[in-house]
């Protein structure tokens, strides 16, 4: 007999059981009588085998962040962690670099932590149905979706903006003021990520406004480093190309090179405009305020966990919510 | 027969027999013979009261993070994570405002987690030995210490900085350019945290430096949020009191006085000279950049659980270690 059991017998979730079963505070009355019956009636005691005591008794939710110490990430994981413990979880948290394989790490996680559901926060957008077998547990792509990949829509969550559609949006911003001359600042055009699809909004913009596209005016930088983007933009600047405005895929991204700007003599916004995606505190408090397009990352981190803990507690289905951004006007474009 | 006396039956700590039974992959070959040579002999199962299941299955360690998506946390956090994984135990993270309680929250938690050991990271420095009576296992102080309480030095561990000494060397920064009339920006003059010892050495710097203390001078902001400075250096700054340089506990709230003082025309440093103590990321791509004590934040996490670890693992003595800062010169002194 296994929880899994014990939860049919007893008309409850698995996790209910498993709750039940660990002296969780966060679980009913009527959840306890139901499941102690079962308990009780058939007699059930855990696996016997010691090296396997314990399998049963996780309430865990894995969350899985790519990129240490990426700001961005910060109000996310205060959400996260917040829904998760108030949805009666524990908050498994393990960061890794974006060198490092999530889905990898997500699985052997999985096992270790023997986590109910997980999250993964920043993440590759082409993952295939081969690459996601090793996850047997529901789970959340946050801040991305499967873009690139071939996941059914059944397979995975995802809460996210529009990515595509914000790059553009930007890029426009910027168009509007009559720059044509837009140089994109970003991780990789093929990496895969959210670079990758940002990079793609940019190109449609281009295209719409009828810019042709101009390989000199894109800077890569193979990674999302503020430290990076400072040193990539200071290098790029030295080859003296000609150029109006910048679009940075990411607040932290900007923030590096900006800085990078100010020492290569180029005020922002007189000669050069600035734009980027993501929302940041602290690109409240540059110098000038940065022009960004602001992600609800509070809402972003409560429904991944709304919709994974569904998911576990109710049976739920998996759900795809593509959240709106709002526009800081902020003092880096002109 | 609990895991207690299988560990020492085997000769082995309490956490190694935990890890042998949860088929954990960070244990040696001869600790699982030893454990399990005991757990055959008796036929140890584990308690079969189905409420208390699992009891003896933890290998958590609480993280209580004191103020919500504070940026100098986040590589403290990142470091501490992947220290205390590859030391075989799982991070289970709390976030918890300034207003709530950490010691209540760490005693809930420990209970409901089931936690080895504990490390706050942030909190008040006059904790007394009433208050963590609720705290059965051992915990780290993690960037400050009992400066104002009357714990024993048996009773927790600490790793942090002096923040008195870094306080005062911060102010001699001021008084060695010339500076006399020195504001202090800090959370409150006697809250217990940080922020008081910081202003104790603050005064001291006054008291040896012969400049009689002004109380119009000190902007208590009651947060340590960037908002909260921003808006509380700007509200002072209207009174129109003559000051020459500005000393902020933190750099999160110089960033918020600076766009205060940006918008109230004064130009830093040459109006105003700013210097701060943690040296966060951002406070690099200010602009100017921030002049600020930096706090080594990976060693301070590496440090927390190296020391925690010990003592769980190899009943290890409770250590208080003090770690050196370094000057950032920035471009805000003049």
């Amino acid at each position: 007999m296994t929880i899994k059991d014990i939860a049919r017998l007893a008309g409850v979730s698995v996790s209910t059981v498993s709750r039940v079963l660990n002296n969780h505070p966060d679980v009913s009355e009527d959840a306890i009588k139901k499941v102690m019956a079962v308990v009780q009636k058939y007699n059930y005691i855990p696996n016997t085998s010691a090296r396997n005591l314990g399998m049963s008794s996780s309430d865990n939710i894995g969350l899985v962040v790519r990129g240490i110490s990426n700001p961005f990430y910060t109000k996310i994981i205060t959400a996260i962690g917040d829904k998760i413990e108030k949805s009666g979880y524990t908050m498994v948290m393990q960061q890794i670099t974006t060198d490092e394989d999530e889905l990898r790490i997500a699985a052997m996680m999985e096992k270790d932590k023997r986590l109910q559901g997980l999250i993964l926060l920043g993440g590759h957008l082409n993952h295939t149905k081969e690459q996601v077998a090793s996850i047997n547990v529901p789970f959340v792509c946050c801040t991305f979706s499967n873009v690139y990949g071939n996941l059914d829509n059944e397979q995975y969550s995802s809460v996210c903006i529009d990515d595509e559609e914000n790059a553009f949006n930007a890029v426009k911003e910027l168009y509007k003021k009559g720059h044509k001359k837009i140089a994109v600042l970003l991780s990789d055009v093929d990496d895969g990520t959210v670079s990758q699809v940002r990079y793609a909004g940019y190109r449609r913009a281009l295209r719409e406004f009828g810019i042709s596209e101009d390989e000199n005016l894109i800077i890569p930088i193979h990674s999302f480093n503020i430290a990076d983007a400072y040193h990539e933009m200071g290098n790029w600047l030295k080859k003296g190309i000609d150029f109006s405005a910048l679009f940075c895929i990411s607040d932290n991204m900007a923030m590096g090179a900006m800085k990078a700007l100010r020492e290569a003599g180029k005020k922002v916004p007189d000669d050069v405009a600035v734009i980027a995606i993501d929302g940041i505190e602290a690109s409240e408090y540059t110098n000038p305020v940065l022009s960004t397009f602001c992600q609800p990352m509070e809402q972003i981190g409560i429904k991944a966990v709304n919709v994974l803990v569904d998911i576990i507690d109710n049976e739920g289905t998996h759900k795809h919510l593509t959240l709106p951004t709002t526009l800081r006007e902020g003092e880096t474009l002109k």
